[in-house]
């Protein structure tokens, strides 16, 4: 018999093959566990408990005492007979909270991708006998041969006129045909923006004929089990296929698209569920490897020097081609990108600030996984990589984590330590804007010195993987009575262990986010120095990204992330990617705007230019080598 | 034990459920059996000769020597146990002759369905790290966005590019690039041209790069099992799905492409034999049912009233999607339809013609199994379908054939009998231009009265089904010393009966013929009526279809199925379908013709038009009821 192996916290129970490893199990019985690896036992995030017969080898990413409380890597863990597996929630996959678009563009008018044209025939007589296609054509106003029309949808034409007994909905993507059905009353007419993150998947359903939003909704991409960034993704897609990362974000698409839509469609026209039937238009942004992995593409030149996608642009696709659970002729739009590694998220976030309307020169940083760049105008755009790691993402810090329910997102130092939690939960970790406002904070009152070191402070400690900072006691989280219950968890005797560790900060992770906050100040001054100008001269400076809810500006600019700039002139865009495919969804002139940025921007490679090395290097400190550069901070400091 | 069933002179065996009919065990075998009426007993042409245990039932069809010899009809015979089924020619579907097209257009300048363009890329550099794809664009001269690139391709582009080291062939039908091969010394392009006839398909290869017409074949319609004419197929798809008439059609083309193609992608680009690769698009013309059933389109409505077909305009589809084994991205270019029953072959007959581009107003006859009228100019066209009947195609006619081996094609009854077959060979039936001919010869030699009777005379003598005149005895036949052998046929004892069968016309297949000449001649009138004109003000006569290698004009006008005017004016087009679809899959500006054509015909609709059927009544006479229409017909019969 082959050994069961049960997963709690969701109880699921699968029968797998001696030899199977935990993670492999994990993903047949559907219980989602976070690894951004690939299974290699490298980046520590598979963490479960175990209870049973499972030969494992020992990680540096398992404390001792975690080890004896039975916390295993499940990559590294491989099952001999029955055995029982907690998932704690720090290593799950889990619907994660939605940090909202910020910005609401006036749109002028509204010109979806898929426009909704009711069409009243004139039933045939003997003398008037055309054929079902002209009859319409000619009720829609084109010439014969000017509409596009594919043949699955002809192939259903003639009943659905007739179904409609000649009174129809056509539905119109340019000179494209995307369907015809009977008209019922209104004409409904949805769609869907999608941001596809390297992390996140966000999606909105949209009511075209309004622009109103209906529904957003948000989760993990499921490709995460196959490495954390996109270089490891490829990497995995090279070994075993890229037909397996297409799956997974089709599917987690899918998933998104099932909780905001029917696949009943009788109740298509009917009410307020949207039938998947009806969704019409498909709107989508995301980085290069993103879009390439969506259409099935090829992205292994990304990965190799000189980084060339096959395509920035949106191909003629629709939602049966690739797979998206839609209307299948859904006509699915692409935000253009520009390069391998200046994606299609960050022409949507160009989209989302408007700077390309702009008379005035802007600057706009994107910290995701990676971190992009842009700096200009309506008359030129300059976009880089700053390849800056995933640390305000909660990637490469200890207690890291994304912004979800008990992410620690604001921390003052001042008067004593204070903190607040998303979710008002239990605090498990620390996200972006967390990490900002700590380092900033530990700065300003002393515990951190420029270069990134603890000095000596009540708080600071040896641990295991050298000095760190103690945020929170377990005991003071436990006294503050956060209750498991109330925040939703399923109470296992294996979670008790979780409660014991301290939720601290390593001079290694510290290090990580100086790192990471250095290279996008140095990614911001190369392109500036290309154009010739300085930080004096922006009018606007953009932030997007998935720190938190907010961000505070004064922190941002003490370690040094942002330049010491009037606060004033700074603009909190949220996840304006999404926002910048929902604009596209609904506006032609947005996807004109978007088409015409891809043509406006140069792209500027960093990876070979001496300038960004060099201004990394003064970056790299709290705020900056150079402390003129920061006046405010001094004057703190002071 | 299935029994078994044994096939002559293929020489297939099957087993088959006992029950199963001899044409059903013929279909899964493998073996074509000519059938009209999709089995049910009523049309006569699944005749075969048998031996063993068949429980059948009688026919009409089968005279009682016949019966005596074996003949049975396949459809009504049910396989009871082992048995030897030998299927004559007459009952075969054989690979027949090909009538090729009698004009050739000479085009100012080659502009293909799908043209290739040899493109030599930079290869790019981390400071020139455009996509793949925008290189292609830019060198091809397409902006970003204005170029249609299909998902499939793109995913094949990458991989392509570098096979051809930056050198590549792109083929592009108008804004939709088609394929991208890596450049081998030449730029292959090829297309084919088909013409798809009720009962023959008939297939060119073309070099789209210089014109020439590289192969031809033809075979019949597979769909010929399903019903002889449209409404016969229409019918049985309903009953039984329109999916399998598609896979016949299909069929019968991807047999033909196999014939001129290889299927072998390493010789793609080498020597001269053209692989199925490298066949980039595909231009067919066929009436509007066959069109339906290639795209695999409803046709349901296209036989009640108003008569109504899906569309008569082409689909953007490509090879794949309907199943044609060339290039799957292969552009498929259907040439337009005006109506139900005057669909793309009329258009093309129309282009191959140049009717439409003369001052001078022209009349256009397509006599194929149905038969269509034309007239007009460059300024107008009327169009209308005589549902004339398939005698001219052997069809309704005892000893009526297609015109391939062994056809009567010629006949002259002045100075004895004198006919000639095509191929030379022993003759086996009557083709159109013989049937035209011998009708003309017994009225001019008053063996027949206007009205159709057989007047006494030493070849006329009373058959199994009426009056009937012997045109060929069986042992004047054998005399003549047409030998089995050099005709090609499998010599088979049961043969033998086959041979001792008369060629004789009955008064029924005279009444036939005349009904036939009597509509077609009747809608010509109702189209001329239309246009306030007469015969007299017609610049040219074109005749196209598959009577046979020519057609005998002074019979034909002593029949009175073509008017009485001077010769010089009549042109015989042959398969002027074809051409019409070989000039469209080689000129953009024939493309335009036909669909000019498509927008300037006005359908006449004839079912309800009581001119035509006054007319028909006094056409319905040799040649006509009045005989000062035909003043050449009245001296010869002074």
């Amino acid at each position: 018999m082959s050994p069961q192996v049960t997963f709690h916290p969701k109880g699921r129970s699968i029968d797998v093959p001696a030899g199977t490893s935990l993670l492999e199990a994990a993903i047949l019985a559907g219980v989602e566990v976070n690894s951004a690896c690939a299974g290699k036992g490298v980046c520590g995030r598979c963490r479960v408990v175990v209870e049973g017969d499972v030969e494992t080898k020992a990680s540096p990413k398992i404390s001792q005492e975690e080890w004896a409380s039975g916390y295993r890597l499940a990559c590294l863990s491989k099952v001999q007979g029955d055995c029982v597996v907690f998932v704690p929630e720090e290593s799950q996959l889990k619907p994660m909270q939605i940090v909202g678009g910020k910005v609401s563009t006036e749109l002028k008018e509204l010109s979806p991708l898929v426009r909704a044209v009711y069409a009243k025939l004139r039933p045939p007589t003997l003398h008037d006998n055309d054929a079902d296609l002209e009859r319409l054509l000619k009720e829609l106003g084109y010439e014969p041969g000017s509409l596009e029309v594919p043949l699955s949808l002809l192939k259903r034409l003639p009943q659905v006129i007739r179904d409609g007994e000649w009174t129809v909905t056509a539905f119109l993507d340019g000179d494209l045909l995307v369907d015809v059905r009977p008209w019922n009353c209104v004409s409904r007419n949805f769609g869907v923006a999608i941001d596809i993150g390297t992390t996140t998947v966000a999606l909105q359903l949209v009511d075209l004929g309004t622009g109103e939003m209906i529904s957003q909704v948000s989760d993990y991409n499921r490709q995460l089990m196959y490495g954390e960034d996109v270089l490891a993704r490829i990497m995995y897609g090279e070994d075993h296929g890229q037909d397996r990362l297409q799956h997974m974000i089709i599917d987690t698409i899918n998933h998104l698209l099932a909780r905001v839509c029917s696949y009943d469609e009788k109740c298509a026209g009917k009410g307020k569920k949207v039938c998947a039937e009806e969704v019409m238009a498909v709107s989508v942004a995301g980085n290069t490897t993103m879009m390439h992995m969506l259409l099935g593409l090829d992205p292994r030149f990304i990965r190799y020097s000189p980084y060339t996608p096959v395509t920035n642009l949106s191909p003629s696709t629709n939602a049966a081609e690739i797979g998206l659970n839609v209307n299948p002729r859904a006509s699915v739009h692409l935000v253009p990108g520009r390069a391998s590694y200046v994606g299609g998220d960050v022409i949507a976030d160009v989209v989302a600030s408007g700077m390309a309307r702009s008379e005035g020169i802007s600057l706009l940083i994107d910290v995701g996984t990676n971190g992009e760049v842009v700096l200009g105008n309506q008359d030129w755009l300059l976009a880089c990589s700053a390849s800056a790691g995933p640390a305000f993402e909660g990637g490469e810090v200890c207690h890291g984590m994304r912004a979800g329910d008990g992410a620690i997102e604001k921390v003052s130092l001042q008067g004593g330590v204070q903190y607040s939690t998303i979710g008002r939960t239990r605090p498990k970790g620390i996200c972006g804007s967390g990490l900002i406002d700590l380092l900033a904070q530990m700065f300003l009152t002393g515990v951190l010195d420029k270069k990134g070191h603890l000095q000596p402070s009540d708080r600071v400690r040896e641990g295991e993987f050298g000095k760190e900072y103690v945020l929170v006691y377990s005991k003071d989280a436990e006294k503050d009575g956060y209750d498991l219950k109330a925040t939703g968890m399923t109470c296992c005797p294996m979670d008790k262990v979780e409660r014991r560790r301290d939720i601290t900060v390593t001079e290694e992770d510290i290090a990580n986010v100086i790192r990471t906050k250095a290279s996008i100040f140095a990614a911001a001054e190369v392109l500036l120095d290309t154009a010739g100008i300085s930080f004096a001269d922006l009018e606007r400076v953009y932030i997007a990204g998935g720190f938190g809810h907010h961000i505070d500006l004064d922190n941002a600019v003490a370690i040094g992330l942002l330049p010491d700039l009037p606060r004033e002139r700074f603009t909190f865009l949220g996840n304006a990617s999404l926002d910048g495919a929902k604009l596209c969804l609904l506006s032609k002139e947005k996807r004109e705007e978007a088409l015409a940025a891809h043509r406006a921007m140069t792209y500027v490679e960093l990876s070979t230019d001496q300038r960004f090395f060099d201004r990394f290097s003064s970056a790299s400190f709290l705020p900056h080598t150079d402390l003129n550069r920061f006046p405010s901070i001094g004057r703190i400091r002071e």
